[in-house]
């Protein structure tokens, strides 16, 4: 353990970056609930899930025994062009909150696609070019996924198509920019270019679009092209399973200075950084080794895990996908369009759900006027800008801080940064502007929604 | 000195961050040419300076002698949020272009204002705050400057307000929400609350604005204001010292591993990045301890060191500033509109105008398709998406590598990657889109704008 001043930034060194991704099913004694094959309700072969996924993937994402999978070489290069990602001790923050509370963030926005979804990206284009494939198709919300993944095909060079939520299509041209710049096809979804896609635009033909769309659009592409197969930047397992480079990573640099953290707080989405962040946390509390308060953060308008049930459910709007328990709010619920940036699936990981209903984590959400002015008010102390999904963290992690203040108490708050909000300044705008609204789904909305589940 | 392999990215730790500034002025044996008081034409005072500029950066302005200058307590703390800026190998690019060159290069885009700006931009602040000063005003091209102070303004909370060429405060909406979101206004020039901006509008009215204008009209708000001051980004002599932090660390970070760089490249605009970096390695050539290959380059559209005249000339349109001795255009030279990004000013940051009349550089102009494709090369090779500004640089050093690859040298190319494109998404689309134009002033456009020089 290092006795030194701690450090604004600690970065590791190549050496200590992590050379296997943690799986935290092999330390849960109740396992997550098995995908079914929505057809038969029978859980899905890796044979059926190798018609959608890289066969390599399937394997992890069907793997709940070994704690370890190394990464290989390949990947490990790629990672050291941006990573490690720096543990950034907020002293100016703790400063003007004037709290004995220690924060910490782990920053994953020091890249390209500005977000810590570079770290799955490039491990599925990797497999799928392993596997001889000419290319992926995927879907994107906010863009960053869209954004990491024709990063990571245009370094394996590999087609790349994007199946875009519309109204973050039509809101963030430049994003769609980026993404072209690495030469991938940007597709605004719903489209007219799948059979799922014109069902649904002749059903809703005003739709916004969702998540829960462009994923049945871009697995249709997937499976009628090919030599292709479709990837996803969240809520599945092996995904959750890359993301742990963010933790291990935050994990040994603690235990390199002796940080044990007391709260732990991510954003979550679809799940895929918050629980790369806990996984390594999660594991020594499932045990038996440490205690730590562990806290997902989602928007009020979608509130999966706050106000969802825990059920199977589709993962997509065309139900051409596997089904998954996971805490849902109906595959039929569509965010509103004034909610800005991503976190809009309307379901969550199942191994998150699953750890959720153990009571192993908590969850919160918060309306997002509150969300941007943590973001204002930490980019102007920190200098970072972020993004309106990190920000649902910092949002917690103030409070918790401020919380702090008045106890007196000397926790340290650990908080995911997952990336930067250079895309997001029309978000920003409304903000400066204060034309941001909140929009909070009632209790009859979700009744509806929760009416789209499937009787199983 | 260091026998591991040589890391992707070499970060110092924070205690081998550098505690003072270089001046590379202290070795030049001709020093360059003093500021001119626009009436008198003669040296200008430091009491003079004192009525546009902070005192203590007035000191540094005309300081010739000291080697050396601290860097205060305050903005050695700030640096710590988000330096040490790696220094990159590029090994992928190496690879990608099969040259037995090495290269290596500077990265300051890791931080929210997108460059290096902030490095100088958090001094001017911080001597503002410590003089008592409201606030402060200045001008921005591409809007790196702009959002840079606006980070450090709010940072010691003082008033910021940011003259923004009209081109590109229209091109680039999300620089202006970065600035609004630190708190700093932004106003579009020339614009009609100055009476310099009134006059060149009467003028030119259709004209798109310039950096000169900007700076006419930024010195014109700073002077009519009680309590405020004027800064710049570039050009001045207490930018490059500023600056000189990208220099210094490269060079620690190079000397730990035994890394000696043959040729030294850096884009070149007003100069603040180029004399940055390049500054402790001219210092060492001035001193006859070690020799460089050292290249400036600068777009064909702007092209003050390779097609300027070496002469005294007007800083601004307003012709309000000190006149400097430099490679200039001419301070009526308009940049044409379909210029992408910065490098827009019509002249040269004395010291570096005064080291390449020595012939201790050399200058290389480009143009801006060779630039783009050179970007889009090196985001997809190397992961980072740059600026325009510093892709010249990285056009450059691909280059330099490849006629390495011709003769079989093992060059080491040094390059400094100034910052990140994310706000320069227009121009990339152009670019994708095959409709970027080049352009190149012709001699009589060139002669044109040498007859607004001042006669001296």
């Amino acid at each position: 353990m290092s006795t030194e001043k701690i450090p604004y930034k600690i970065y590791l060194s190549e050496d200590e970056l992590p050379k296997q991704w943690y799986n935290v099913r092999a330390d849960m004694k109740k396992k997550p609930a098995p995908l079914l094959n929505p057809a038969t309700k029978k859980p899905v072969t890796a044979e059926e899930l190798g018609a959608v996924f890289c066969d390599e993937l399937v394997k992890q994402e069907l793997d709940e025994t070994n704690p370890y999978i190394d990464i290989p070489e390949e990947i490990q290069s790629f990672y050291k062009m941006y990573r490690p990602a720096p543990l950034v001790r907020a002293y100016c923050l703790e400063k003007a909150l004037g709290t004995p509370a220690k924060i910490y963030y782990k920053f994953e926005g020091n890249n390209t696609s500005g977000s810590h979804k570079l770290n799955s990206a490039i491990a599925q284009a990797y497999y799928a070019k392993k596997q001889g494939l000419k290319g992926v198709t995927t879907e994107t919300g906010a863009g960053q996924w869209g954004t990491a993944l024709s990063m990571a095909c245009s370094y394996f060079d590999l087609d790349c198509r994007v199946y875009m939520v519309k109204c973050s299509y039509e809101q963030k041209p430049f994003r769609r920019e980026v993404m072209r710049t690495y030469g991938a096809s940007v597709t605004p979804s719903p489209s007219m270019t799948t059979e799922v896609g014109r069902k649904i635009l002749a059903e809703y033909p005003d739709t916004n679009g969702s998540l829960g769309c462009a994923i049945s659009e871009a697995v249709e592409a997937a499976t009628s092209s090919e030599g292709y197969r479709y990837v996803l930047g969240s809520v599945l397992s092996q995904v959750l399973l890359h993301q742990t480079v963010i933790g291990l990573e935050t994990k040994t640099a603690m235990d390199k200075y002796g940080i044990k953290p007391d709260i732990i707080i991510g954003c979550a989405g679809g799940g895929s950084n918050l629980g790369g962040l806990i996984s390594p946390f999660m594991g020594e509390k499932l045990r038996g080794e440490a205690d730590y308060r562990i806290i997902a953060v989602e928007p009020a308008s979608c509130p999966s895990l706050t106000r969802g049930i825990y059920a199977y459910d589709f993962c997509d709007t065309g139900k051409v996908c596997p089904l998954q328990k996971m805490y849902t709010l109906g595959s039929g619920f569509m965010p509103s369009a004034n909610h800005a940036g991503g976190l809009r699936y309307h379901g969550m990981s199942a191994v998150l759900s699953e750890l959720y209903d153990q009571k192993l984590m908590e969850a919160i959400c918060v309306e997002q006027t509150a969300v941007f002015e943590a973001a204002q008010k930490f980019a102007r102390i920190e200098g970072i800008l972020p993004a309106p999904e990190s920000s649902h963290a910092i949002k917690a992690a103030i409070d918790e801080a401020l919380k702090c203040k008045e106890t007196g108490e000397e926790k340290t708050i650990l908080f995911g940064l997952t990336g930067t909000g250079y895309f997001d300044m029309y978000a920003y705008a409304a903000y400066n502007d204060g034309t941001m609204s909140d929009y909070v789904p009632t209790d009859e909305e979700l009744r509806k929604s929760f009416d789209t589940l499937p009787k199983i």
